[in-house]
């Protein structure tokens, strides 16, 4: 018997609760019954959305809802800014790109974070740029950007602003309408301890007023299908919804509720003191800006002469934990503990414990037991 | 205390151990774990849709799949034709339209099958068409087109075959590679008796020699990237898959599995016999062509004098029964019984007995019981 512990930035370990809400009979998604479900998904959605703004929800996953943000906002030849600080960054340039958008790409080194006066020069330099697109939680370095200044930045040279807030939303405070974000892009797999296969768009008037004007073809992803299913009388959505996936995060979205949104986020605010507290007493060192904004993953640099890629597989294979590890330019480089949604002290415990472990294994040398005992050290001077 | 029937063309009601297996903890979509699991998924599939090409599956409802055919194997101004009897065939269209390819409408009127001579004839008349998009069964009529002589007359004109069989695959044979169809759209919340929130295409040779020259943008529901991530060492998606929806249709897989592909278009078969032969001996008149081959639903014209909306309300406010309405040009006008996936004798007799007391309540006159002792009958005949 080996127990499994699900460790990643996403997928997130989800609760019985939520799982079982997803065992309830199949109902019809025309009928009355649904659109309560519905109506109660987007009215807690907008909640940790902070928004007054419109919430449409799709069948996809997050990247889906990045696209739907591309195509329904802009128009081919349109000049946008992508601040791309990682994985997430570079996708949000690929999408644009592909559907012939004018992309600046304001690429820093991955582990830097985004600085709002690079984005203003940029618009500056620039002043026909239409949208500048950013990540919140950039999910492949552990690394939070700082969502309020470039939202003020963006609105004073009034392009239109578009934040991937998938593995922030929830871990971390976003405020939609405060900070100036026109779509606000989440997905259900991550701090929302849900399965994966539902994605969020928050939309302000003014991107609304931009889906008038785009030009670029869409019909899956249109906001304004969307919108006219959600304004029938029993409010419902244009295709087909993913109906246990929407009651299961109805679920989440009341334990969410319940334990309450701030409590929530200071939660993952001393997950992540403690998540780093650990890394650095087994002298590891961070990637990065991985810092103490870094409420949702903490990405970490695999010590010299010792393979991130082994430090996952023995972490996976020998003890039943699943962390990340890193991607694509930093494949093998480093590894990723998420710890966000469904994740208490002992989680953390449990991931430092698995780590320390696997590095005296790989011949990596430290005190043992100094990771865990830092880890309950911030948690018993953090209280929550 | 009323117990709740789910009888409408989809979603469909979904077993208990496809709902639990949903239920499983939740598992990374880049750990082997889950590539056993959907790699059995695509066998599974490949199975049902007796095809040996390659399977893909979206995290979207049937109709991003559909989408995903359109943009992934055409170009603006590419010439298709449309076989459009109903309204998932007026959904090609409009995908069509929208994406700016030059669509012939062969059009029929709601209710009728379409002709393989028509499709010839169109198909002479303008030897630049591309592709031909057809509907297998359309669930907003009820009637099942004979894709095998429709194929046929594609393949000899050199066009690619485009079907939608949503509604239609595991509840009537559907042979993909014998037919010449170069992509299958299909869903798991039909005859597949899971959850919705998957769509499948199954890919032709001709189609991928297609999608090489097709200049439509696309990202999300690109089939490189789906089939690029497919070939890895450990199979996977591009993007997050709904790991829970995943592992509820493998389960839904099995179970098809076991009670044999044959055996469960032959329950289908007599299914939809039985629901004909209720309706039948109730003086009702099916809609337009839905017939012997409609095994999946079953079209019925409101009697003269009696809103169908109201037969709809009335057997699901008063006895739990969710069946549907007519759609777009009919509704109120028909009503309609889905009788697919998990479904049984009994399940039948539910909803003609359902439909008799909602008759009887409505006003209209018949021959109590005359339904039910009809589709016994037709069970008795015909064992399974």
């Amino acid at each position: 018997m080996q127990k499994k512990y699900l460790m990643t930035p996403g997928p997130t370990p989800v609760p019985a609760e939520v799982l079982l809400a997803q065992a309830q009979p199949m109902i019809h998604h025309r009928a009355p019954g649904y659109s309560e479900v519905f109506v109660s998904v987007l009215d807690g959605l907008k909640h940790i959305f902070q928004t007054k703004n419109d919430v449409l929800v799709f069948s996809s996953s997050g990247t889906g809802a990045m696209e739907s943000a591309v195509i329904n906002l802009f128009s081919p030849g349109d000049k946008v800014l992508v601040v791309n600080i990682g994985n997430f960054g570079t996708r949000f340039v690929q999408i644009c790109e592909t559907y012939g958008l004018n992309v600046t790409n304001l690429a820093y080194e991955w582990g830097e974070r985004a600085k709002a006066s690079d984005v203003a020069k940029a618009l500056e330099e620039d002043k026909e740029i239409k949208g500048v697109f950013a990540t919140h939680s950039e999910t492949s370095t552990g690394v939070v950007n700082d969502i309020e200044a470039i939202g003020n930045v963006v609105k004073e040279m009034g392009a239109a602003f578009i934040v991937d807030t998938v593995s922030g939303l929830g871990a971390l405070e976003f405020k939609t309408d405060e900070w100036h974000v026109d779509v606000a892009v989440s997905g259900s797999q991550k701090a929302l301890m849900s399965p994966p296969g539902l994605g969020f768009v928050a939309i302000s008037k003014k991107a609304w007023d931009m889906v008038e004007k785009s030009t670029l073809p869409k019909f899956y992803f249109s906001y304004k299908k969307s919108l006219a299913a959600l304004q029938k009388t029993t409010p419902q959505n244009p295709f087909t919804p993913p109906v246990t996936l929407m009651k299961g995060l109805n679920e989440a979205l009341k334990m969410i509720k319940e334990e309450g949104l701030e409590n929530i986020i200071e939660r993952h605010r001393i997950l992540g003191k403690a998540a780093r507290a650990g890394v650095k007493a087994l002298g590891l060192d961070f990637f990065g800006a991985c810092d103490e904004t870094s409420n949702a993953v903490t990405a970490v640099k695999a010590p010299e002469g010792i393979d991130g890629k082994k430090i996952v597989n023995v972490m996976r294979e020998e003890f039943g934990i699943t962390i990340a590890g890193g991607q694509s330019k930093v494949a093998g480089k480093i590894f990723r503990l998420g710890h966000l949604g469904y994740y208490d002290k002992f989680d953390i415990l449990v991931t430092l414990s698995g780590l320390e472990m696997t590095l005296k294994e790989l011949g990596y040398s430290f005190e043992p037991g100094a990771g865990v005992s830092a880890a309950e050290k911030v948690f018993m001077e953090n209280p929550f």
